[in-house]
């Protein structure tokens, strides 16, 4: 037990599933995997290579088929359904909770769709069909339909029988929902609310009417930052109407706040946070492409700007020696006052009126450092090249352009999200343009006025 | 409603605020902070500069104090510390859960947890200090020892009737856990099972066995994976003798999640997941001056890479203009591919058995965009500077550098953590420090073969 604490059991499980498909004997590899929950088997196939990836596959037992679907990303869940024929993925699928089955429905086959929808009945058909209705990434396409719900006009002990008649209740039920005749939502009453206290309490005494409903069209990033404030488990989704349409549950809302946090570090160098270990060479290809042609647009204004100042470059080679240093410092200290800013975009801390008092920060952190490492910078390179004009031409191009760094590190995600765009994707490749093509323009401007004549 | 789903609430709030400071009628202020919950409170805090965050910090009424200060940043919960007396602090903390105060108190005074420790009742003193006797990030630390226990021997008509005396269950309390006369952990007992069946049920048929209790060694982050692998709200943790010392809750694990998700997306830059947008800017320029002049040092290192080919420069100036456009879209690939590689570390996705799999993966990705990239370049490169040879080089050199940064983005994080770093701190200085050099050394090298004679 002490031992399991030290290593991580992806990890583990990952080296145990290598070990037992290297031997080449199935039996023990289908043993090891149906130990294992659908999230643990999703994490292994998203980890293996694609030969080894469809080998599991066949071997997972058909009944967590669906579950395992449900929890890989989206690339690796397309390799997957590509292997299985149209009955397979009936099979697999019917099964799941409404929430699961809206999450994954994009991306299987129409013929697929519509044999699953003939196959439910009438009550189940109609909720998928309203969930679907509702646009991806909203409150109403995250719930699950399936909700217990009671009258404020009873008692415990009715509610009590009520529930042993009814047996087995949703997953991460931790309070029933209170209903109008309507099906308005009223409030809620907890579990541990009805097992403490006697038989006889009037329902309305232990109503929780505090937690306001969340309205459908709440988008998903919203539903997290309000579980994650308050605590919650589980939490009702009505429409315009106030009428119950269903229920938020925190595994769902664990996953957004991983896929959020994936897309963030991801996003920066222009990747999606569905993107697969994996995935095909020619798709891996096409996808970085995009931003590495966007890269060498950017990367041609800076050589540009360098090749304005070939004269000067050509009367002091060591201009060309040195440039790099002042557009990576600037494209570093840039980088880090970006992931500060996107961060606070995030958490919705960052807005109009404090990004002034954010920036006036920034420049005065810029102000200081630059001063300092442009002085270090300044008496190395007098050490080296003997040329107290460089000394002075490098000491003040890096301040301002760390100066100019801060400026764009908290501007590009404001300027991004302004135009409408994702303030987290491929602001990092927009940020060193500017701070490479500055740098250079600074540093070899400064030179060419103060050191040739 | 509706409205409500197309803003921000943060956002919303912190500008609802923001005016109403302005106004400088305070009673406007007080009463919009105490409609929030502590934690939207904490996080507007982080998002006032410091004069308007100490004068909110002194509206916070004393009774949301504790709550808030467990849920600002470290650096934050400095500032707001430093602006209370000893007294008010042991106000503010001393009903905390045990688990939350364990979570604080590295910040607070040694004489605040001193007074707060003797103002404890015997029980709860010994097991805050057990729960301190675990190292910071790991099962025991996270641990609330409030638990409810029931024995296997029982009916569910005995713990209905010890639940109503006992009164309110603690928060997040989902299953009831069994534990043996030793009080050794045996399984669990969900409330819905309480609820659904009859009242003459013995409780072990009921039990739960499956979920393994977590040892309290175990790290937060594989804390953090078990529970989104399993779903779980609240999960039991035991010693190495199996004895029950607490659980652990969703509400801490989502906190977890949060903190590494930005642990990630800042890390890379060099900046701490606690780094506070309004930190005082001396302390800010120390922390962000580590990085810069571990990129300095790196910096020189390119530099040096350049100096060495001084003649070469000397002879073709177009050299100089081309060559940041080599370093920089190497580096940009090598982002790419070093952002996958940290996430596929972090979900405990990549290991010795994949690793040269993932390698080979992203040498073809890498190869066949060089080739790309490079014959555009090339092209471009030969209108501008109708140099054949130039041409040629800078084909040969951006794919070989693609290449390089392939190698360089799958091996660094995995350096980083096989000689004890954290993978994903100051990755993507390492990387930009490698690419810059090596993509120099390629271009100049390269161009000094074949165009120098």
């Amino acid at each position: 037990m002490a031992d399991a604490s030290r290593h991580d059991r992806t990890a583990r499980q990952l080296r145990l599933l290598s070990d037992a498909l290297d031997t080449g004997r199935l039996g023990p590899v289908r043993r090891l995997i149906n130990t294992l929950s659908p999230a643990e088997i999703a994490n292994l196939l998203e980890s293996l290579p694609t030969p080894k990836r469809s080998l599991v596959w066949g071997l997972v037992d058909p009944e967590d088929d669906g579950e395992v679907l449900v929890h890989v990303g989206e690339d690796v869940r397309e390799s997957l359904i590509a292997e299985m024929d149209a009955d397979e993925l009936v099979a697999a699928v019917e099964d799941l909770d409404i929430d699961d089955l809206a999450d994954i429905a994009e991306d299987l086959p129409d013929q697929v769709i519509a044999e699953v929808l003939r196959s439910m009945d009438r009550e189940n058909r109609d909720r998928l069909e309203q969930v679907l209705s509702f646009p991806e990434g909203s409150a109403g396409r995250l719930m699950n339909p399936d909700v217990v719900t009671v009258r404020a006009d009873t008692t415990v002990d009715v509610v009590l029988r009520y529930l042993r008649l009814r047996g087995e209740l949703p997953d991460h039920t931790d309070y029933l929902f209170v209903v109008s005749r309507r099906h308005q939502y009223l409030g809620r009453v907890s579990l541990s609310s009805l097992l403490t206290h006697e038989t006889s309490t009037p329902i309305n005494e232990l109503i929780d009417d505090e937690q306001s409903a969340i309205p459908a069209g709440t988008s998903e990033r919203e539903v997290a930052n309000q579980f994650s404030d308050h605590d919650w488990v589980s939490a009702p989704v009505v429409d315009e109407s106030n009428i119950l349409l269903g229920r938020i549950t925190i595994d769902d809302v664990v996953d957004i706040i991983r896929e959020q946090a994936e897309h963030q570090a991801l996003g920066a160098a222009g990747l999606g946070e569905d993107e697969d270990l994996f995935s095909p060479v020619g798709r891996a290809m096409r996808r970085r492409l995009v931003w590495l042609f966007v890269n060498l647009c950017t990367a041609f204004i800076a050589a540009n700007v360098v090749g304005n100042f070939e004269g000067t470059i050509d009367k002091l080679v060591a201009l060309a020696v040195l440039m790099p240093m002042v557009a990576g410092l600037g494209g570093n200290a840039g980088t880090q006052v970006l992931a500060l800013t996107i961060r606070g975009l995030a958490l919705g801390q960052v807005g109009a009126s404090n990004v002034l008092i954010l920036l006036w920060k920034e420049l005065r952190v810029a102000l200081f450092n630059g001063l300092l490492m442009g002085a270090v910078l300044g008496l190395i390179v007098y050490a080296w090249f003997r040329n107290p004009g460089l000394s002075l031409v490098i000491f003040v191009a890096l301040t301002v352009n760390l100066l100019l760094a801060a400026m764009v590190g908290v501007t590009i995600p404001l300027l991004l999200r302004r135009m409408g765009f994702d303030p987290a994707l491929g602001s990092g490749i927009f940020l060193t343009a500017l701070t490479d093509s500055l740098g250079f323009f600074t540093f070899l401007g400064l030179a060419t006025l103060v050191l040739m004549e």
